[in-house]
């Protein structure tokens, strides 16, 4: 019997499940891989030898293939991942074999305001206390390699302003690389979401010290936001992670030329880091199927999407392989459709979309839920009128779905607090629409909640109406990309460069590999537009480009609109004080 | 059929022996512990359920406890940790269960100048690469913990800025901590040595925010001398350490009083990153026996020993278990003779004095070596006068061990370059002080040539010439504890503290709980006093203490002397530039 989730915490939840689940060399061997494909990592953890698995199946056709995207979340979240973990259960129970590929959470949101990110109710992913935590130690992994990289370029700095070229020579055997201390575009990582250390001065000597590194300005954004972690993303397997890792362009030179990794000689050791990193995570649904963990999230601040190499392994192993992509489709499923599928080579067969009661009333006009605070009135009342004028929002989501000419599922994922009018209302506006709608109980009732979504789900795969289709031409000018993005996913009326972008954006066109380059945009999660405030879909704006940063090793230009930070901030009602510790048991208690 | 190490560098000899090492499993059960008290990470490393173990093995009687200590280093090291291995193997092949506790390398001297820390030639433990690198995410999980804990405090800090008492007592339900920035005497930590990120500032506003932190100053140290990394050194147990990881003291309050971790609640959140880390690490050496890995290295800057956790669990498991002390004696040794001894209740039987031909010439006064640079004529020609000459240091070390009432073995660990003469100089001068000999060749012939090390500390233990005693009484002023550290370990004539150290001397010696805290040293090891550059045992100096630390969780007292640094520093010549992955079989090079 699992516990009643309107009840229960997750965590209480979580560890019911926990008493009963498989160890993972069960749960490997059920999904059939061989045991020296497994590396357990303690009982019920393990990383999967992908290329071995690879290898073996390589003549075994690929399952289907499902991305999970959503409709634009408020700050609670609306339940992407336990959609995707509940539509693994519900396929399982119609006796398919079902995998989902989600990503670890990166321990910002964990302890700042999301407590955890495995799911929720009877659709989680277990164990969760090291699912939330360090995990197998990928973002760690990511972190150490990211701030060797600037540990090596500040101690070069360093040492190229103290010695003259002869003595630079006879030390260290380098030539001078002339970085420019204004130009140095990279910062430094850590995973948690410390606002304070967003901007800061580093390299302060001391009196007369010329050993304490090269003073300038710099920054720390938050570990999965990391170029690094955009690597472990895209890359398919250790020798691509490898090419990538010395492609990493840190800063630019007197010049104006690009210093990168490989200049530093460190790329090498970065990736000895992540030789663990790159093999894919195994760990279980509470219902028992496999869930596959790679990568970081942060679909609005950096490619946020399961791995293509956790992908290629779960379409090997399973009828059907669910995949996840952050946020809402204009930013998550964008990038998986333009940017994932164009380096995995894999075109998925359907798409679901998340939506909620909540969500959609804050479309409609209601005021903005905020975590840690009680929900305003209009969200625990029925109120239909809200949730129809909400649907706006949704029907933009499908639209973008429609045009990547991939059939659509729309989820609404039933709180147990939501009305059966307004139910009734968004699949009325979604089916006149011409869209597949499924409501999903998975949260409240697993898998057994979630057989509506499932059948949807498989009647779009097999429907036939796939034309998959990448949205912009990857010759086209930069600028142009990013207008196409901008206007025909965001709905704005066009985009304005600020001087900066425009700059950078200029010389990254006269790149030779321009056109090997995707576009990977970074904006807010919380509206269509640059401005989280605006709900629903705004009309009359224009999209606002004020940085551009290049991710040379991942293959990715990053426009930066809006305000949006790549270190987000701790409230002042954080999660950390919550969870806590049973020192008899060590189980961790408090995260939700 | 094992590599020969004069030809073969250490990650060759490592892979090869790789290729026949036992499974975790295996070596699990042959030391005696049962498959639910392993939880394996990957086929060759694992963590122990320490508490099963110990709860099972209770009544069980410890086996022989010897610590391996060294005399003062140069910067190339002296093969502490080989010689630890060594012994190990070498005691095996009389017979004897035997086990080690060693220390994760840290990230900085890894990728800066050492490489690795697993010993070295036929002297070594394996599987090299994730024990070198990430290994089982111990460290990493340090980090998390100390700067989760830097993130509340300045997101605080930020908090109480912008809002009035009403505002934070609404948002948050917090009372205002009112803490001085002035006054914040933690830091940051990084696992790497990135000396750009010794004296930083953080919290730089953008024009016209308020939520970018607080701006002041700070700095980073690194992971590895993290109060938390102190923390696992000596906790007894999980409640042990969750309750110490209330008690870090971040900065003081605009009063004077102590904001700890407590008091910003995060303490719990703290200890759930540690969860894991607390359970000691399961490794072999390349003969098969068990290593146990725990806690990190940097005996001069932090606690440096192995834990008192892992040392608990090796005595019951084996006849005889040796461990490591960071550094050379009147570092290292003393901590764990004064500090580590006390927080255990255990008591060694004998101590190992580790010295080298190299390192003695050094202090007779040979030119000093380097890393990564020619070795100077010195050291690769006889001299014996320049052996005998730095006899003085090593008898120094001798007579520190000797203050303790244990009985000593000092171990010339031999390299293949050292001549008979030279050999025979220094077993002449130190039988001569009525010290024990032993000559070892571990290094070029595992333990078969640690046959005679191994006899010599049997011979030791079993002296029944054991009277343990501490060095002063806890009782004693700070002050004068820190001055009979100086004056009778040191050799200093006394000590001189700077006004800042006098005065937090004076505010922590009234605190009540004054005569339970250490007193942690914190100085150079490349000589017995503060000033790096003076070698065998400095005579006419006065120790020179700047700051003084409090590690309020794990019960210590820093004082800070010298200009030793908590965050080393990357050279011209880094190790990084020399590693590199075989992305074919995922295999790392170059760590050596």
């Amino acid at each position: 019997m699992t516990l009643d989730p309107t009840k229960n915490p997750d965590w209480k939840i979580a560890q019911d499940a926990e008493s009963r689940m498989k160890t993972v060399e069960t749960l490997a061997a059920e999904m059939g891989l061989e045991s020296s494909e497994l590396l357990p990592y303690g009982h019920y953890m393990g990383k999967i030898e992908q290329q071995a698995v690879l290898e073996r199946l390589a003549g075994r056709p690929d399952g289907k293939y499902v991305d999970v995207t959503a409709i634009t979340p408020t700050p609670l979240g609306e339940g992407k991942s336990t959609t995707t973990i509940g539509l693994v259960q519900g396929l399982a129970r119609r006796g398919l074999r079902s995998s989902a590929a989600i990503r670890q959470p990166s321990g910002g949101p964990t302890m700042g305001m999301k407590g955890s990110a495995a799911g929720g109710g009877l659709s989680q992913c277990i164990p969760l206390t090291p699912y939330s935590l360090n995990f197998t130690g990928d973002i760690h992994a990511v972190g150490a390699a990211h701030n060797l990289a600037m540990t090596a370029l500040t101690a070069r700095m360093q040492h190229e302003r103290n010695y003259d070229d002869a003595t630079l020579a006879r030390l260290s055997g380098m030539r001078r690389l002339n970085v420019d201390p204004t130009r140095v575009g990279t910062g430094w990582v850590m995973d948690f979401c410390a606002q304070a250390l967003r901007n800061v001065i580093i390299g302060i000597e001391g009196d007369g010290r010329r050993n304490d590194g090269f003073m300038m300005r710099s920054h720390f954004d938050i570990t999965v936001a990391s170029e690094v972690m955009s690597i472990l993303s895209v890359a398919r397997d250790l020798g691509d992670l490898r090419e990538r890792m010395g492609r990493m362009v840190l800063a630019l030179d007197r010049d104006g030329n690009p210093v990168t990794t490989a200049d530093l000689e460190v790329a090498g050791a970065m990736t000895a880091w992540l030789v663990e990193a790159v093999k894919p995570n195994l760990i279980q649904t509470i219902e028992g199927q496999p869930v596959l963990v790679h990568t970081g999230p942060f679909g609005n601040i950096a490619l946020g999407q399961s791995s293509v190499i956790a992908d290629r392994v779960g379409l090997k192993l399973s009828d059907v392989h669910v995949t996840e992509s952050g946020f809402a489709a204009e930013m998550g499923y964008e990038k998986f459709w333009n940017l994932k599928c164009r380096y995995s080579g894999l075109t998925p067969d359907a798409a679901v979309i998340v939506a909620t009661v909540r969500a959609l009333k804050s479309h409609g006009g209601a005021p903005q839920p905020r975590p840690g605070r009680p929900l305003p009135e209009a969200y625990t009342r029925e109120d239909v009128g809200l949730v129809e004028a909400g649907c706006v929002n949704l029907l933009h989501h499908i639209g973008i779905v429609r045009r990547s000419g991939v059939p659509s599922v729309v989820c609404i994922n039933k709180f147990h607090t939501d009305s059966p009018a307004e139910i009734a209302a968004i699949r009325r506006i979604c089916e006149a629409a011409g869209a597949r709608v499924a409501v999903s109980e998975h949260w409240k009732k697993g898998g057994e909640g979630a057989l509506e979504l499932a059948d949807a789900v498989m009647d779009a795969c097999n429907s036939g109406k796939r034309h998959f289709t990448p949205l912009y031409d990857w010759n086209l000018p930069l600028t142009e990309r990013i207008t196409c993005i901008a206007r025909e996913i965001y709905g704005a009326d066009g985009v304005d460069f600020e001087p900066l972008a425009a700059q950078r954006l200029k010389a990254l066109q006269e790149r030779p590999d321009v056109n090997e380059l995707g576009v990977c945009m970074v904006k807010t999660q919380y509206s269509l537009s640059d401005d989280a405030s605006r709900k629903g879909v705004p009309a009359s704006w224009r999209l606002h480009v004020r940085d551009v940063l290049l991710f040379g090793g991942a293959g990715l230009v990053c426009p930066v609109s809006g305000d949006i930070s790549l270190m987000p901030g701790t409230g002042s009602h954080p999660s950390f004080r919550n969870i806590d510790v049973d020192v008899n048991t060590g189980r961790v208690t408090g995260l939700f």
